[in-house]
């Protein structure tokens, strides 16, 4: 730190992404990407737009959001776009929390929240989720304040059903309520089409996850006019251009590849369903998904001692140090092949556990 | 302006990008964009990141960096890149101003860093340019403030020299001078060496301009490590992943282009003085410009029906409305033949001007 950070940032703690070593090559299972690369059409669409990259992109992002609205049938006036979905949770936390209007999420969510929060100093607090895991829509009915819930919610993989997030929405008519849909594709159903209804409602989104694009950086959001007129002020006001030539290309070329999409979203559900058996039948617990990962433990070896185990023998999964779940592995689902691996190596760590005790 | 959005944004005023209309074809000399394409060697290092695309982005852009560190002979922790470098202007902005260090900048400058200001409730203040419409170092001298100076300034185009920015920086120790250089290929000498005499000093630079790549977004800045790691703790808690892989891998292959950006950019220059003879003999004043842009004025017509009727012709200046340059238009340097074109249709409108006198 220098001399020179003004004093409000002294104790902000930054997040912490997860791993992308270098050192070695790993089967990459700790940051929920797809297995599945993009479509030629998305290299095609994105060389193409190399000839005219001297010139700005269109701040409104105009073609990318009509094919938005296109795909997800809304009106072109409810979109917004942005450089991946991180950069609308921050927009959408200034624009509609403050002291005034404090945030609240759940104990155990995407960590990114937080630390946005911390960053502009908006007040927060956290609604622990049930014994299971679990959001219940109950907890948050009339809170009085900014919600935002990650749904299905990250890292437990669990879903809120449509019913309980609109019951949620219809509550809190006072406030805004952000529903982060970044793993939407692999088995839920979108709040989406909400947001012609209510006018509280924020449903953001991401290419990360279900369209293989994480590397380009594309996220979205659906809400009333006055809600995207309110994140274009400040969108406006901080940076502009936000969304890049090569970005809006890609996004574009693979919104008109729905059925890649939905059929790699369908091997994933496939493959998630094949590593739970593996996992369940090698004695751990796993949390029901919705996701493109799953959540597990096992008494046979902890947490942390399970992820680092893993990583010596060349997989990486994601474990988190938070008290409630240190137990627990983040696993994403990748390739069958990739399953077939980690269930392998995973049974090797039980063995090697097994035979220390003896 | 929904209901929800937080107080304090009330009286926000976004910023205003240079018009980019849809509905014709217009001869645009009016966002300081190049008018040469990215070489074919950008082209194929973004079509060949697409197959990795379902990646993250290395979230320290470690390989960009170390290219830029190599480009620019500094060391590799004296670097980040951000989405445009109107990301680095915000991210400085927030880490090194508040209201113990309020900002201060030239009255006529970059509109941006007033929006960016306001967005995070920096108290600022402005100091006139000179009659000339030149900064002089000297109104800078122990200040005490946090600094921020475009070096060429925009939108005059005129350049302050290195020495004089030295003397701004060496006698403001307790304080952040930010020295924007996005126009400095054009002909000025950057202050990017100063950063490791002085750890007060960020020079922030884009490939937007001399690198043709507007679309890409990216901007870079260079400061002493501890600067950097202040910059990155804000980055972190705000958007970890903001450079994506196709931005990431267009930068690197236009950093090993130097010859060609070399000579496009002696071409401007050598445009930018045929513009700047033509624009004398037809009675014009032109402020000396280090740019890619002239900024000019003429007794013979208002700067902005100048401007309207340029962009009838299908010309597209720019024109700003501030009161103390509104008389003046900014115009990019474009090809020769666009200079040509754009001559001869600006002798057409004092024709016009002539006629109608009569």
């Amino acid at each position: 730190m220098s001399n020179f950070l003004a004093e409000k940032y002294n104790y902000l703690v930054p997040y912490v992404p997860g791993e992308q070593p270098q050192d070695r090559k790993y089967i990459k299972l700790n940051t929920n990407e797809s297995p599945f690369p993009p479509p030629e059409s998305v290299k095609k669409a994105v060389e193409e737009r190399v000839d005219t990259a001297r010139l700005y992109s269109d701040p409104d992002s105009n073609n990318l959001r009509q094919l938005m609205a296109e795909n997800y049938n809304v009106p072109i006036e409810y979109t917004v776009v942005s450089n991946g979905s991180d950069e609308i949770i921050n927009l959408a936390f200034m624009a509609f929390a403050d002291e005034k209007n404090p945030l609240v999420f759940p104990d155990i969510t995407y960590g990114f929240y937080k630390v946005v929060a911390d960053l502009n100093r908006i007040p927060y607090s956290s609604v622990p989720l049930g014994d299971d895991l679990s959001v219940c829509a109950d907890d948050y009915v009339g809170i009085n304040k900014t919600i935002v819930i990650a749904n299905p919610n990250a890292p437990t993989g669990r879903y809120l059903e449509l019913s309980q997030v609109e019951k949620i929405v219809a509550s809190n008519p006072g406030n805004i309520v952000i529903i982060d849909e970044a793993y939407i594709d692999f088995g839920g159903e979108s709040a989406v089409q909400l947001v012609k209804k209510y006018n509280n409602l924020i449903v953001i989104g991401t290419f990360s996850k279900s369209r293989s694009l994480a590397g380009a950086r594309l996220g979205f959001a659906f809400a009333a006019p006055d809600i995207i007129a309110d994140i274009n002020k400040i969108r406006y006001s901080m940076n502009p251009y936000n969304v890049n030539c090569f970005t809006a290309a890609a996004g574009m070329a693979a919104l008109k590849e729905k059925k890649y999409f939905d059929e790699n979203c369908k091997t994933i559900k496939e493959n998630r369903a094949f590593l739970e058996t593996e996992l369940k039948k090698n004695g751990f617990e796993v949390i029901p998904s919705k996701t493109n990962f799953l959540f597990a433990k096992t008494d046979a070896v902890g947490g942390k001692e399970l992820y680092l185990r893993l990583k010596e023998k060349g997989i990486l999964v994601r474990h988190f140090d938070t008290e409630r779940i240190k137990d627990y592995n983040r696993i994403t689902i990748g390739t069958v092949e990739q399953m077939r691996i980690l269930t392998e190596k995973i049974r090797e760590v039980l063995e090697e556990k097994n035979n220390e005790k003896c």
